[in-house]
């Protein structure tokens, strides 16, 4: 499965629009080309539904927003819907304040992003409408049936797939869920892991647009088994991040552990 | 020629004003500084006529657009014409949308820009005036005899030295015309890469203002030759950019193949 | 005293809300993990008090400053105040503008931050009320006891320890005044090189509140160390950033050599 879903992103080299934050803008395009697709990064009000029209794929990322970005995706998220692309949302920061939170509810709602990728506090946020405390990092918390359960209640709510990024990643449709053993914690000790995943997502469910909930498994298995790789004993921040983008240039498929229940 | 362009940077260390896109700011403030130039990012409007007024060229780059980020291109332009520095534009993604169109439009009407940098799917919409479908990459396209007209057509229409990348570059003043085969296809792997072409181009100008088309093909040839020696077989992207920017910091300048026709 | 301190910030992971320019915004970002602490970036006015109420210290980086982001600097200035954490203040490119001199000199009157960081130009612009004409980078310039007047003079108008970064450092609380030489000519060829080090220092601080002087000594001692030991002879621009880094990770603090005055 995996080896097929990138080849897909490789022939078809999909266009996918991201609107981001500018922290991680220049990785999120970076790693969308690393893997075989071509990104836009545009957040104009005035022309991304132009821009959106032209592309296989619509990515929202919350990070930095600002009432002018928030503007722009659920105008982008229209042209998305309208010409029939998957929409990923990726919820930075939810809950670290009421202007990110209500944003967040709002694009869900409007837009109905067909997959949400996120954190444990993210997600912990969203399904208990609490205050994230802990920032805008991914947590070590280890994945309990309590976060599975929780995937799965925000999957049936808002009908999309859910990717939960951690120590394991889960991805549920509600129906199905698939637990992944891989990821390294040098992953957060670089910024942007975590949007980069969610650009990668949207480049494979672009050009696998069929089968969202395997695109979705496959870039979370392959973007947490190039983690893994990049690792070496006592190896410094920039020299990870560099192996990171190259192990995912030519990203070794065979050996993905994904669980099933 | 190559070498004394180059040297006239480094000796006189011009300050390079750069209204930019948010995803490869860094990258362009990098190489500027990499080619020993050094590299001002501002573009509030209330302040760019100050930053112009003690630099020493301006790069005018369409990426993520905003109506803020062209009023602010507006103002820095009249302020670079006033003082008699070299204004670069390169027009990203021209084409995608209509509103990034009529920005393009009105900057090289307004501001007149000396040089224009930009790939051959952004040169056809701007001298065809249709919509480009294919995003912000540089395609694989070969230079072809047509699109030297079309880039002699434009340098008549806006009195500017045109350097347009590809496979192979073309540089024209509408008159003399240079043809470059260097660079390589990781470069369409990592994003900014034409951006950073576009700094690297702001720099050699300011050092070199009064030569501006040599000042373009030495900028063209130096970055292209770097691009090819910095590909390595199975190399990944990170590592490739990498080395992009070391070979930039030394360049060799024997090398460039320059054909003049 | 160095290995307290960043022992201090791998163990209490404090937060760091970064309020920054875009060019250097992911650099600023990767070094606050790589010391140990956790960065969170916002900018927007409307989420900016409740995004510094969750955090341990506030930086505020002028670089491509906005009118919005100065109103964000603002009300997160006042939410940090009201908490009791660390303000660091980096006044990017003071002097290279009439708009951007004003708004330091309103963040430092109104927000009174306890840290400032800034180059040898943008010191002297703020004493001298001169305008700065070499652009935003640090100068080659010695350390004299001019700056070393300047700084402590700087420190006693606004209560603020102030640090000076140059060929050699200076710290001073306007009573006390290290001295240190270390860093290295190749930082000036990487852009973000001052912004990183106010992100260090604002991580350093968020975990040793209660010794503001100590920790931005120990700041400025770690990050030129690293800033000599990444340095190899012939070394490109990319390399040396990816080795900064690196050293960062695990740095040394045995060796940095530190003159009271």
């Amino acid at each position: 499965m995996l080896s097929e879903i990138i080849r897909n992103v490789h022939v078809k080299h999909p266009i996918v629009h991201n609107i981001t934050n500018y922290v991680t803008a220049a990785d999120c395009a970076n790693i969308t080309l690393t893997v075989g697709a071509s990104p836009i990064m545009a957040d104009e009000p005035l022309e991304v539904s132009d821009v959106t029209s032209i592309c296989d794929a619509l990515v929202l990322n919350t990070g930095t927003i600002s009432g002018n970005r928030l503007e722009a995706m659920l105008i982008a998220g229209t042209a998305a819907n309208k010409k029939g692309i998957p929409v990923i949302l990726d919820p930075v920061g939810a809950g670290v304040s009421s202007f990110r939170t209500e944003a967040i509810n709002k694009l869900i709602a409007q837009v109905k992003p067909q997959i949400i990728r996120l954190n444990t506090a993210e997600l912990k946020s969203l399904c208990l409408s609490t205050r994230n405390i802990s920032g805008i990092d991914a947590s070590n918390e280890n994945i309990t049936d309590n976060i599975i359960t929780f995937a799965q209640r925000l999957s049936v709510q808002t009908h999309a797939v859910i990717g939960v990024s951690g120590i394991s990643d889960i991805i549920t449709d509600g129906t199905h869920t698939a637990v992944i053993h891989s990821g390294h914690s040098m992953m957060r000790r670089i910024t942007g892991a975590g949007c980069m995943l969610s650009a990668v997502t949207g480049a494979f469910a672009a050009a696998n647009s069929d089968r969202i909930f395997d695109a979705v498994t496959a870039a979370f298995a392959v973007y947490g088994k190039c983690g893994q790789k990049a690792y070496k004993e006592g190896i410094g921040t920039a020299s990870y991040k560099n192996r990171l983008f190259d192990e995912m240039t030519n990203p070794d498929t065979e050996e993905a552990e994904i669980e099933y229940r």
